[in-house]
């Protein structure tokens, strides 16, 4: 039976690395375009991405753009990988299978 | 944003819906073939088919064949739909919308 990943099928996460995976090798986000594509709040937000994280499916990098913290987050080849084995899991469940 | 069902995205009732919209309108399949397609206990099952049929989802038709009891369900129009919806909502999101 095609398993599921109980990490990315939580809705939040799932479009977290939807968005991510789409991005070339190398683009990252910033953590305000996310929080406003999913429309979460920061704390929430904050939750899932450090899930993901610890999980080894995104990379966050934390710097200082003129003095303000920014915060930019990408898909590693891992997230990438576990990703498109969930989808590929979820279209053969779709199918009822 | 597409919206997520969240009643219908918990894995074993997704696999539960899935498995259910297959069927054609007026067919139905008994609680140990689901059991078996989806390797969970009988209480696990139970409960998740307890929350979809709240929700108004599945019908779930009890009776008597040679004295046993069998339980039969079904997906009824308005699971097909939200279920639709939901596959709907999955495939926009994983396109990273």
């Amino acid at each position: 039976m095609a398993e599921l990943n109980e990490i990315i099928h939580q809705p939040i996460r799932l479009r977290t690395m939807a968005a991510l995976v789409t991005l070339g090798a190398n683009e990252e986000v910033d953590f305000s375009y996310l929080r406003k594509l999913l429309t979460v709040t920061d704390g929430n937000l904050g939750a899932h991405l450090h899930k993901l994280e610890e999980a080894g499916y995104i990379k966050i990098n934390k710097s200082f753009v003129d003095r303000k913290p920014h915060t930019y987050i990408s898909a590693t080849p891992a997230g990438r990988k576990v990703f498109a084995e969930h989808v590929a899991a979820l279209e053969v469940i779709l199918k009822g299978k």
